[in-house]
């Protein structure tokens, strides 16, 4: 089994070698500019490492794994734009729209969306780019409310908006795996649970992060829950209780990564960096 | 085998009973919106045409021609949007960032595309959403060439731009029903090349009628290409010739459907509607 870097490291490769359509002429140059300015990798590599603990090898998986890593490029790229969250940093640089402008931006979001549908569509079956399907309008769903209910949620409103924003994805970067690996329905469920723990582990560590880390170390601009009045999991429960549901949420996926019947080491280790994570 | 009025019914009613996926929540609003604006159909029509001339029935073929129209609605709400055409009038009403805002606009543009996939992805080959996928890329590039080289085309960059940005979709619709017809690559080959014939046909009737028509007729702004200084069919070669070469594409178009061992007798019908339309 490869360990998360050693994950990273294919899928930055893989990335890197992405032949996207031809017809897209010179706007491949923003869909690069936005995919290939790093990140943390976390929905691909976590594919891989599900992928890995269910016998698949990384080569069978990356194909899902670099859609993954499409789908939420493209999400920032859109998300960003002046007319939704209006970011102007991202990943350390100029957001697509700063770089491209606005026209160009919109442009390579909608790329980057259907360029993931062809590469899961590489696959002989179609089961990967449906459970990208299903993903993708859950996040939109999310983002819709996050632009129509800015700061007029309770628990359980922004408990629904991330498990569709954030969730969705990292689920299925555990699905996806699933889905290659040939699983029935019924065996899918644990690791849907599990994905489903993940993404909201990951999320409340976004929202703590947010409030607690600079723009520097984040890449993008810190704070900004706040200053645009977003309700948060710091800002509905305080910071120490966020961080106390986080730990929570970590102790959750340490039960289920128990109960699968495969190695998880390096999924535990996985989880472990998106608790511990400073960007 | 079905007349395309009848076609056109068939493909309005299962466009209003759509289901989408209940994770958009009230954003579906903005999706129905755009989509069941009325709209000639052009797109799901053909396919259901070229469907029916190849023995399939309608309701084997009725997804994914709504899912071509679902990609034709996408592109619509996108190019609308201020950073890229800024129209306010679509389909004869507001377009949808004038009714629902631009970021809710942007995020409707992407949920269709989204949905589109996953109605061609109800099929349980993965071909007719590849078929889809490769037509968006091209339709995505064309309208970065439009928007990037505005003005500085010769005849041979606009038949480029055209090809991507209407053609490659309007050949889509043809391929999606050789797709569900289970042809092979190369009996698929002379369908491409109608495809493509009527791609061209429909975009120099579209800039005939920009320059000719009212935007009453067309619900849309009319003479907007002239007013954006856009190269068009009619700006390159004048009225005249533009609507001869209109003629000259149809008759290639008779050509094709003739060499093609179907009965094209609602093929040959759309064709001509193609060329008369109005609006």
């Amino acid at each position: 089994m490869h360990r998360p870097d050693e994950l990273r490291r294919l899928v930055e490769a893989r990335l890197g070698k992405l032949a996207f359509s031809p017809d897209l002429g010179a706007l491949e140059e923003a869909l690069r500019y936005s995919l290939l300015a790093g990140g943390k990798r976390i929905r691909p590599v976590l594919c891989l490492a599900a992928g890995e603990a269910l016998g698949r090898r990384p080569d069978e998986l990356v194909d899902a794994a670099c859609a993954l890593e499409l789908v939420h490029t493209f999400s920032l790229v859109h998300d960003d734009l002046p007319a939704l969250d209006d970011d102007d940093l991202r990943r350390g640089r100029p957001s697509a729209h700063v770089r491209f402008g606005e026209d160009v931006a919109i442009l390579a979001g909608d790329a980057l969306l259907t360029e993931a549908f062809r590469l899961a569509l590489a696959y002989p079956a179609p089961d990967v780019a449906r459970v990208l399907a299903d993903a993708t309008l859950g996040m939109i769903g999310g983002q819709y409310l996050d632009v129509t209910t800015n700061g007029g949620l309770d628990a359980d409103g922004l408990a629904e908006l991330h498990a569709l924003k954030t969730g969705r994805l990292i689920r299925a970067s555990v699905l996806a795996a699933t889905a290659v690996a040939g699983l029935g329905e019924a065996e899918r469920e644990p690791w849907a649970a599990l994905g489903a723990e993940l993404g909201l582990l990951f999320q409340i560590v976004d929202d703590l992060l947010d409030a607690t880390a600079t723009t520097e170390e984040l890449g993008k601009t810190a704070g900004k829950d706040e200053a645009s009045g977003k309700v948060t999991y710091v800002s509905l429960h305080g910071l120490e209780r966020a961080r106390a549901l986080a730990d929570e949420t970590r102790a959750r996926v340490e039960d289920r990564l128990a109960a699968l019947p495969v190695d998880t080491t390096v999924l535990a280790e996985l989880a472990g960096s998106i608790r511990d994570r400073r960007a």
